[in-house]
């Protein structure tokens, strides 16, 4: 057997799941001694989906060597949406098939193919003039706001506060919050920054807000975004979208 | 600026929006010294929407002059919609738009256009021999038991009770309510009356019971209807329905 | 007056007519001194539904002679969606039509056609080599576990434990009790047996567990199966349902 690992908090692992999935639709997960990861470009390669459950987050993690298994995510997701909070989740791979045992009250086993998945993907890396961390509540409203008006939204940052805008057809929405008040948890930015982003990619990342109350968004000038949701020593889920070139 | 006002329970606002608009595209809102208000027909001139958040529901009112303004329902509401019950929100007129500043963790703007609305819209003078006040829940029940059975609706009053009643192939239903019973806050019918009425206008028309528990109902015989839901010295909402002439 | 009934709980007769609503389009009801009973087959021959309200469920039960009438099930059905679990229901007929009458605070009347229903149903003869009683909440996940893999189930009994399994194009999920185990409330097999049947129907067939946390199911070897749930001394209802045939 190449690991076997045991979650007492599945919800880690199902929440990472769930909202990598609105992005890809396979990806690989490498299992080794330091956890469970998923590093993977979303298919229009816009958006670079990864996460990472940490050794702390579980029971058991037997994984002597390295191991990348391809996988459907609409498959995983189907099995990770029956386990409930209370249940403990068991995961190795069995005869070229993924098994995943489920024990509450009862015990339930399921198990799923195994697919080619070729694509190698690394995290580039990027240097961000920009860093914010906020309440997600404020970014889940600055784009819902945004999403009555375009399809498309402006982050804006400088040295004082952080705006979400969007501007279209004659309307526009705009949040804006003050270095120092509640929902800014910490701001840095050197000079006056701002991108255009997709709505679309952006509402499906803010579901990733399941796992951590607070988000870090680093941002540049016409540069790429990256948002990254943390729960201390046991897993994160990060992003980088790339921007949209706007003549704005 | 022609006007600027400050809600710190910008439901009453909101609730009255969102029930207009479902038979309103669009509309003139009318802003004095008074408050805002709203007259206007649907676009089949089947039914009249009128509503007035007054002078005491404000925390601020700076309106000078009286100011007329036409909107796009579906845009004020996809705005109205975003304003949460714990914030305050400011309403003005900016360089031709509509501008609504909504405050609360975070700073949010928005703005939406202003477009020309032509028709000028008077409430009509109307008698009528029956006047019921009945809470709202009894009301929606007669309305949501009517569904199951027609697409109209039979309203019935005499000196000691009202009837809600339907009557379509082979089935029917009935709701009826005595003088002086717990629903009935008080009734007032010199003869017996009974209209009957499109189920599709009342359905819309009952989501205004968000603003209050009890409904005043006014009918007469073959005659219009008048339903208004009251918050007292804040705001009222009231509709006017055409009868449908049936030979029931 | 053929009959006449008054319920206090009218959750039991509407719960039993709602689930029995999914398999049948119209169906025989029969009100006698014992209550209220229904027996009838889905329109395509695969499922047996019957119910049964008792005497000890009914506030006031008035039925000298035994009396039969057909009725549209989405007719029943729409108009019992409209009692409230703290109403009184009373049912007679009346010039060939079934009357409710709803006492709350308002009272509330409706009527629909009786029609013409042939056919009779009995309820067949089976002896069942094994017989499980779970909780309701088990068979649940072991029907939505394996909704995700097939259209088909397997139920499995053996003298020391109970599990639901399916299997399809590489994927499989299995649900597995173990006599004794919190979730059993009793298991008699008196040897290995297994048959396969439809998710879909044992979807529509689990809706029942709305009456009773505990699920009465028995089972043979490629025979039918038969699931009931009941509540003491007032209501119990059952399904009969005939197993695929599958080389698995």
């Amino acid at each position: 057997m190449a690991f076997k690992f045991i979650l007492d908090e599945p919800d880690l692992l199902k929440d990472c799941v769930i909202a990598s999935s609105s992005l890809l639709n396979e990806a690989v997960l490498t299992v080794d001694s330091n956890g469970v990861s998923l590093v993977s470009m979303d298919s229009a390669n816009v958006a670079l989906v990864e996460f990472n459950i940490l050794a702390g987050a579980f029971r058991e993690l037997e994984a002597s060597e390295k191991t990348e298994f391809g996988v459907n995510m609409a498959d995983l997701v189907s099995v990770m949406r029956r386990v409930k909070s209370t249940e403990t989740l068991e995961m190795s791979m069995d005869d070229g098939m993924l098994s995943l045992k489920i024990s509450g009250n009862a015990k339930r086993a399921f198990q799923i193919p195994l697919i080619d998945v070729k694509k190698e993907t690394k995290i580039p890396q990027l240097e961000f003039p920009a860093s914010i961390e906020i309440k997600a509540e404020f970014l889940e409203d600055g784009i819902s706001d945004a999403e009555i008006i375009s399809d498309a939204v402006i982050f804006e940052a400088d040295p004082d506060s952080f705006k979400i805008r969007s501007r279209g057809d004659n309307r526009t929405a705009e949040l804006q919050m003050q270095k120092g008040e509640d929902g800014i948890v910490s701001l840095e930015a050197k000079d006056h920054v701002k991108s255009t982003f997709s709505l679309d990619y952006l509402k499906k990342m803010i579901k990733a807000s399941k796992i951590s109350d607070v988000a870090s968004v680093r941002i540049g000038n016409d540069y790429p975004l990256r948002m990254t949701f943390t729960v201390l020593d046991k897993a994160h889920i990060g992003f980088v979208l790339a921007p949209r070139i706007e003549n704005d």
